[in-house]
């Protein structure tokens, strides 16, 4: 195990109606707060007023900025900063899933700085210091809502690009099951996936004696996969749901890849494909991650059996380490489709013209991947085998 | 699943060479320190004149109170507030295990209180503030490097009671496995029944629908099982030390418990015991523990046959649903013997004439237990099965 440091201050708040404590908990925190959403969902399902009635009780000041969409982009965070500086906004309120969290932290870190929020992207700044973020999470999926990070799209040149910081946590995030009943089946399933891979990040280390992380790891995983297909067939009832919602939270606040490496080689080789086609991330992993586990297999075979035994529950017995590690990329993928989830190219109607190019873009800032390092070549392997062209 | 908040705020530092940190860690948080700690081996180990070394270097004032024992007394806590308030003292340092911990924590809120501090061990007054409290840890077992609570004796009445607050979190808590290697075998054993009590307390739940929480559980649950018998096996292994040390933290710092009832009946029947007797919290419990299973089972077969497969991998074709819940008691029972722990009143040489006593002192403030409610009665007969009456 590796030393490390590890500090979650994001305060939970998980059940049945908490979005009504809204006000309260923004009492003494806040005193001219953005509220920052998507469109319709929000709106139309009433949450936004509940919201807004909320902070009205309460006493607390607020404006407003929507339109929020799927892989967030920059033009509207440079908005959000602008409206920010100018109204002497002190805290912003995310109501929504990982998009729009990301752009509500993006629009939290470039109201404190007096350059382009873009420089936090491209590494021409340093995060340091940001607006507070508290959150009404709306799509279990991207663990933004206790997450350092948030990732952006930049619309001029179809970048998408990440920054973090510990201060970039969010203050408190509530979490209410029941908002995610309405969401629609497609978007379930890319939460589902999206989630799924930030713990296979995790897992998938060169990191000897990381025991009890890799059983929490799998814990979570095999929760997702069991809990995934529940909600999928009843998404009305509350405990599948508030299954998948915590999950969602502990699959990437941190506490599983403590103490070892880390992946992520497929998020980036994703943000690459979202980047230009705008689908959603979970459905763009559903697509990299078995053809990234096709590559890398046999760099660990010992670990992908781990993984298929103790995930997947696949026999071994008789079986060749090959055989069985090859079952376990077969029990992915199975999941993956049964949830609704593309896993090639062809799946999600998406040319496979542009793979050099994404390539490129992949390796600009170095060689990627933790577990197996990646340079341009190898980034293109996985998406021919992605393209199913190898 | 239950609604549930969940916020721990505690900065873990964990692995090698850390405690060198110490100093500037407080920096900027302390003006004058309290380093508290117990004896013997923090000082002939020479850990406590490196931590006053890197508070010196860091130009942090300090004074010292050392003496905690095991299940520490409330008169030392008493003399650490006279202390701290006459010399002004703004952040107190625990070195050690558990026992250091809960002295700290004791120190702290009674430091900030016009009254006797036993007041909040006996719901004579409400915690609700502290001196901060940081922690570098040597036994991995108590959890208490990260959670709300603590647990005091009072000499006078051999009452052993505990108090809590979110506030009473550590700032910080510095983890070194390496300063574990020289534990004595049995305070390491202690601490794997301490750190394994902790999640039985939360695993044992009525409460449908925590699949989520219940693996994490297991996952603890079986990591402590296996690694615990590699450190008794090979103390001055880095690994194995590494893994329990992490479990130790896990397993109490709240997130097992989240969204769920939780039991506690066990480590409430263990401080009559130890309040009684002064013998380790952990060889308490490993004789409350099985008696409490052996009382309980059948209160929630199913939930047994859950903890035999999925912690002990004891094989169920063809046996009934009983046979199997006992299974896992004697496998339980057979874990905290290979370390060498007691798991009767006759193996720790206590007498057994004053199981009454401890009986009605355990139900002094009500009935106890969430999976089963106990009344005297009870307790009684599950003392009785421990110093092997019934």
């Amino acid at each position: 195990m590796r030393n490390f440091n590890y500090q979650n201050k994001t305060e939970l708040i998980f059940g049945k109606d908490t979005e009504a404590k809204v006000g309260q908990k923004l009492k003494g925190l806040a005193k001219k707060v953005l509220i920052h959403y998507g469109g319709g969902s929000v709106v139309a399902s009433g949450l936004l007023d509940r919201i807004k009635d909320s902070l009205t009780e309460a006493q607390i000041e607020f404006i407003e900025l929507g339109g929020v969409k799927p892989n967030p982009r920059v033009g509207l965070v440079r908005e959000g900063v602008t409206l920010c500086k100018a109204e002497g906004v002190d805290f912003i309120l995310a109501v929504g899933g990982g998009s729009v969290i990301d752009s509500a932290k993006a629009i939290g870190i470039g109201a404190c700085y007096e350059g382009d929020v873009w420089d936090f992207f491209i590494q021409k700044a340093k995060v340091s210091n940001t607006l507070p973020v508290a959150v009404v999470l709306t799509i279990p999926a991207a663990g933004s809502e206790s997450s350092t990070g948030c990732v952006i799209t930049n619309e001029e040149n179809d970048y998408k690009r990440s920054a973090g910081h510990p201060s970039m946590r969010p203050i408190f995030a509530i979490l209410n099951p029941e908002l995610t009943y309405t969401l629609p089946a497609y978007q379930t399933a890319c939460g589902l996936v999206d989630m799924f891979a930030h713990v296979l990040e995790r897992y998938f280390t060169n990191e000897p004696n990381v025991t009890l992380t890799d059983r929490l790891c799998e814990a979570t995983l095999k929760t997702i996969a069991e809990q995934g297909l529940a909600v999928m067939a009843t998404p009305n009832e509350y405990a599948g749901r508030a299954e998948i919602m915590w999950a969602g939270t502990i699959a990437h606040n941190g506490s599983l890849g403590v103490g070892r490496s880390e992946d992520w080689a497929s998020h980036m080789i994703e943000h690459e494909i979202s980047g230009i086609y705008d689908i959603a991330h979970g459905a763009g992993l559903a697509i990299v991650f078995p053809a990234w586990m096709q590559y890398v297999y046999q760099h660990d075979l010992g670990r992908f059996v781990q993984y298929a035994k103790n995930v997947w529950d696949i026999p071994t017995e008789g079986r060749t380490e090959e055989s069985i590690a090859l079952a376990s990329i077969e029990a992915t993928k199975r999941f993956f489709k049964k949830i609704g989830m593309p896993t090639t190219f062809e799946d999600a109607n998406l040319p496979i013209d542009r793979l050099e190019e994404m390539a490129d873009k992949a390796v600009e800032n170095g060689p990627i991947g933790g577990f197996v390092k990646f340079e341009r070549n190898a980034v293109l392997h996985i998406l021919k085998i992605a393209a199913e062209l190898k």
